[in-house]
């Protein structure tokens, strides 16, 4: 399984497509709808782009889809049938998506945020693959063993949960730098002042259940604090965002003293 | 400003005394309403400790109150008056609730989560000091600038707003990881698949904007995958925060955009 076509050329693709060129396969060609896409990443891999799906190569071993997930079903009916494995490398979409239309095919889903402009270091990014067949997911596990020492074989059921973790601990999260972002931007002060307390939070799970590591108001379940706080927020979203996580926090804290009691 | 009497055992009296002690403060005193707590952390720090607040000696040059909000007010008038600073270390109570027990006041607040366990680097944390006069606003500065490189000083107003962030970023944020530990759990999946994850989300915003930074299917506002991960989720509370957060996100990136358009 050498020579590879990638079929997108967004922030997941750009980053993967780089780091499998570094560990030796050959990256074929890009396909990506927009030609300037399909440009700026088959240049920097030196390697044939097009934005035509008629156009897409037939001699590669693997065919990687990573595109988003709206457009994947269609883009899948859209390429000539052949014998190659095709994957894709969707959190929440199941690998049945390519029946019919390809014979061998799988799931390659690394586990992580991609920013095009942010180079990842894949070696300890966990690395999902599924495929239907057993010979067809041990070659996906050996490739991905390449660039990742996190491998597993996990089913499409299993990974729609993993996905829905990663929105929470992710893009959630992301959220909620943002939100602070804001807050402190609208009374002159920057956001940096909140870099040490961000990585001693995140760093801290490591080490610490998250629910154990909790601290502040809501789980003190500090009304006095939580009210006045509550004042501060002139948003209505914001504030409905702060009373329902601090509730929740409350009922995380109260379930793990339950089951702590239990013992 | 010698010597210091902390009251309070809590997390961050634990972690600060700890810090101050190696600077060559002399700590003489730990007051607790848990004699429990006072005798582990005046152990440690081999100094005095009392569950008594009328043994609370008069001799310090500086008294640090670090207890829950709701308990400050009420051990502040407890304390019988003398010459030296006072001091809180909360984040959402103004500078005024020594008024008018003492006639020399202030707030030193160290912008971080505290376990008491996991032991905190102190010299890259934000510390705001306020004071009711320029020489122990300086005092309190020179005695932080002996454990961080980053102090400033900042009025109660801005404190408050400070904290409310804090709260996002760091209670909140640390809720996002309790809930996908959670949803791991319950589908026989460890959460320490999450962690490349949760590393690259935090380390991102050190560089990017945490707006621009944010991916996912809610700021593509991708109502496939939204509604199929919404029926994920079984607990109402969680459904509930997962629309919220998506909505907002949502909200976010179209305010960025017009933003963007403007220039």
């Amino acid at each position: 399984m050498k020579k590879i076509i990638f079929i997108g050329a967004g922030n997941l693709a750009t980053q993967l497509s780089s780091a499998m060129k570094e560990q030796g396969y050959d990256i074929i060609q890009i396909y990506s709808k927009s030609l300037k896409n399909a440009k700026i990443l088959g240049s920097s891999l030196s390697c044939d782009y097009t934005d035509d799906l008629n156009q897409i190569k037939d001699t590669a071993d693997l065919y990687i889809f990573s595109i988003k997930d709206t457009a994947l079903q269609e883009c899948i009916r859209s390429v000539k049938p052949n014998k190659a494995l095709w994957v894709h490398t969707a959190g929440s979409i199941p690998m049945s998506v390519f029946e019919p239309h390809a014979k061998r095919y799988g799931v390659f889903y690394p586990l992580q945020t991609f920013s095009k402009n942010k180079k990842v270091n894949f070696s300890n990014i966990p690395f999902f693959v599924e495929a239907n067949s057993e010979k067809d997911a041990t070659l996906l596990t050996d490739m991905a063993l390449k660039i990742s020492q996190d491998v597993r074989v996990i089913s499409s059921e299993q990974r729609k949960y993993i996905h829905l973790a990663a929105v929470f601990a992710c893009n959630f999260t992301n959220h909620m730098y943002a939100i602070s972002e804001k807050l402190l931007k609208e009374h002159g002060l920057p956001f940096d002042i909140l870099q040490p307390l961000i990585q001693e939070t995140s760093d801290k799970i490591k080490k610490i259940s998250p629910v154990t590591a909790q601290t502040g108001p809501a789980v003190r379940y500090d009304e006095n604090v939580m009210n006045k706080q509550l004042s501060l927020l002139k948003d209505d979203q914001l504030k409905e965002i702060y009373r329902l996580l601090s509730k929740n926090i409350h009922a995380f804290a109260i379930n793990i003293s339950h089951e702590q009691n239990k013992l």
